[in-house]
C-alpha cells in the first residue's frame, strides 16, 4: 500500500479520464480554478474537438471550454505527470476502464471519483471499486457529490458541491484545487453517505418522472422526494453512514436537483414510463441509452434486501422496470401503505 | 382549562373557518372523507357561491366542490354543533379573528390549524396563539403540515400530509376524519417542528424565486433548499423540535413543494424581486398581496436572533426586503460564505 502523506499541497497538474458531460464540466471547473488540466476521451475526434475547437457539442452543446483545456485519446499521454486523477467514466464501466490503466496511474495524489452508482453484481460503491481495482489506500479517494447538473456548472451557475474523503486534508486539497467563482465545494468525511446519496437518487428521480407521466403535480413529487430520502437514509444508517449527510447537499441537495430538473435523464425516462411507454420504447426515444436508475433500482434493491432494509420506492421502481407492473399498479401499491405515524 | 378525553371518537360535524384556497381545499378533503362540513366565509357572496354553485372561482378556479359542502357568512350558524373546528385564516389575522369568536367555539373537540407562520411582534407560532387566545389545552390543537399545494389537493392529486398534535390520539381522530382516496395524512407529535417547517419555508421559497429571477437554475435552487433546511433545523433544535421532523413531510416535503412549484406565491414574488422589481412593484403585480415570506423573514429573523441561531438565508431575505439591498448584493454576500466543511 503506498504511503499517504498527511497534508499534501494542492495538485496543479490534473488529468480527467472521461469526456462526458460531467467529466467535461468538472475539467472546466478545475481549469477555471487555475489548474493545468488534461482530459482523456475515448474517441480521438472528441479529444480533438475539445483541444482544437474548445467545445464538446455532443455532451455540452453551446458551451465554450477554457483555452487551456487539452484533451487526448492516448491515456499514457493524458496521465503523464498527473498529480491528481479524476475518474469520470460511467459507474458500470469504471472497473473495466480502470483495470486497463493500472500501470499509468500515479503512485501518489488523490483519485477523484465523479461516478455515482452501485456496481451490479458486486453491490459495491464506486470508491470501493476504485480501492479494490487499484489497491490504493482509501484515504487517497475523494468523491464528488451534491446537486451537480453538469450543464448548469458548465454555464457557470453558482453551485455548491461536497468533496468527501476519509482523509479530511485530502478533501481540502481538492477543495482548494477546484474552488472558483461559480463552484463552491464543501468537505465531508462521510464517504459512504455521500456515495449512497448520489447512487440512490436516480431511482427516486425516475419515480418522480413516473408520477409526472401519470399527471401528478408538485405535492406528489415532494412526497416522493421526502419518502425517498427516508428510505435512502435507512439504508445509509445500516451501512454506517452519518445520518446528517442525507440532510445535506449530497442527500437532499442532489435528490432535489435530480428530481426537479427537466435536464435529468432519469426523470425524463421515468416520465415516458409513466405515460405508458415500455422500457424499450423509452430507451429508443432517449437515444438508445437506458437511464442509470433502471439498473440502480436492481442493485440498490439487492443491497437493501441483503441488509434487511425496507425501501418501498426502490422496490416499486424495480417492479415497474423488471417485473412487468404498470405505473398505475405500482402507484396504487404505494398509496395503500399510508395511514400511520410518519416515522414508524 | 377544559377536560380533554384521552381517546375521542372521530368528529363528524366539522366547521372550517375561512374560505381561501387552503381552507376550501381542506373542507373538500373532509367532505370527500364523508364528514358533514360547514364553511364560514367573510363575504356573504362567497358563502353563497360555495353553497349554491359548488365553486370558489376566486381561490380555486375551475374546481367543483362537493354538493354536501355548505357555507355561510354567519359565524354563529357555521359553528353551531361543531365537533371539530378548522382554523383557515391568514396567520397574521388569526388572533384578531379568533378573539371575536371565543363564545362560539365548542367546549371540547379538536381545533385544527391550517395557518402557517410566526406572529409578528409576539414571535409566537400559530398553535401558541390559539392556546393563548382561547385558553384551550394544547392537546386539543392539531396542526396540518406537509407538502400541501391547495390547488393540487383540490384537484384530487395524491398528497401526503402531517397532522401534528402533542396528543397522539387526537391527531389520529383527525387522520380518520380526513383520510380519503387522494389525501394521506400521517401523524406526528412534534408540533413545534411541524409548525416551524411550515413557517420558515416561505422565506426559502422567496429566496429560490430571487435566484430564478437572477437567472440561476436547478443546482442553485437545490443548494438553497438544502442550506435553508439546515438553518430551519438549527432554529428548531434550539426551540425543542425533533430533528427528524425536518427530514420529513413537514420539513423537506413542504419546503420542496413550495420552492419548486410555479403555483407558489412566495416563489413568484421572489422571482419578481430577483428581476429587479421593488417590493411595491412586485406587490402591485401580484394583485396587491404581499407574499407571506416578506413578513416572515422579519419575524423569523427576530426569533433566530433572540435564540442566538445563525440563519443566513433568512437574514439575506430580510436585507433584500427591508434593508435596501439588491438581489446581486445579497447573492454575493451569500456566496462569500463558502469554503468550509459542510456541517461547521
Amino acid at each position: 500500500m503506498p504511503e499517504v502523506p498527511a497534508d499534501e499541497s494542492v495538485p496543479q497538474r490534473i488529468t480527467v479520464l472521461g469526456a462526458g458531460s460531467w467529466g467535461t464540466s468538472f475539467a472546466k471547473v478545475l481549469a477555471d480554478a487555475g489548474r493545468d488540466v488534461t482530459m482523456w476521451a475515448r474517441r480521438a475526434e472528441l479529444a480533438e474537438e475539445i483541444s482544437e475547437c474548445g467545445g464538446n457539442e455532443r455532451y455540452l452543446p453551446g458551451v465554450r471550454l477554457p483555452e487551456s483545456l487539452r484533451a487526448t485519446s492516448d491515456a499514457t499521454r493524458a496521465l503523464d505527470g498527473a498529480q491528481a486523477v479524476v475518474l469520470a467514466m460511467p459507474s458500470q464501466t469504471l472497473r473495466a476502464n480502470l483495470s486497463g490503466w493500472l500501470e499509468l496511474l500515479p503512485d501518489s495524489g488523490p483519485l477523484v471519483s465523479l461516478a455515482k452508482g452501485v456496481e451490479l453484481g458486486t453491490l459495491k460503491r464506486m470508491s470501493e471499486v476504485i480501492v479494490e481495482v487499484t489497491g490504493v489506500d482509501e484515504r487517497r479517494v475523494v468523491v464528488v457529490a451534491g446537486p451537480n447538473l453538469a450543464r448548469e456548472i458548465a454555464t457557470e451557475q453558482p453551485s455548491a458541491a461536497v468533496l468527501a474523503c476519509t482523509d479530511h486534508e485530502r478533501a481540502v486539497s481538492i477543495q482548494r484545487a477546484s474552488f472558483n467563482e461559480y463552484f463552491r465545494p464543501y468537505t465531508n468525511t462521510d464517504v459512504i453517505g455521500c456515495e449512497l446519496g448520489g447512487s440512490c437518487k436516480n431511482v427516486i428521480a425516475m419515480a418522480c418522472g413516473v408520477a409526472a407521466g401519470l399527471g401528478y403535480g408538485t405535492n406528489t413529487m415532494a412526497t416522493l422526494i421526502t419518502r425517498g430520502l427516508a428510505e435512502i437514509a435507512r439504508l445509509g444508517a445500516k451501512l454506517g453512514a452519518d445520518p446528517l449527510t442525507f440532510s445535506g447537499l449530497a442527500g437532499v441537495g442532489d435528490l432535489v436537483a435530480t428530481c426537479s430538473s427537466p435536464l435529468s435523464r432519469n426523470r425524463t425516462f421515468g416520465e415516458r414510463l409513466g405515460k405508458g411507454e415500455s422500457l424499450a420504447q423509452a430507451q429508443e426515444a432517449t437515444g438508445g441509452q437506458v437511464a442509470e436508475g433502471v439498473k440502480s433500482c436492481s442493485s440498490i434493491r439487492e443491497l437493501a434486501n441483503e441488509q434487511g432494509v425496507d425501501m418501498p420506492l426502490t422496490d416499486a421502481m424495480h417492479r415497474l422496470c423488471h417485473d412487468g407492473r404498470s405505473p398505475r399498479q405500482v402507484g396504487a401499491e404505494l398509496l395503500g401503505r399510508a395511514k400511520k405515524p410518519e416515522w414508524d
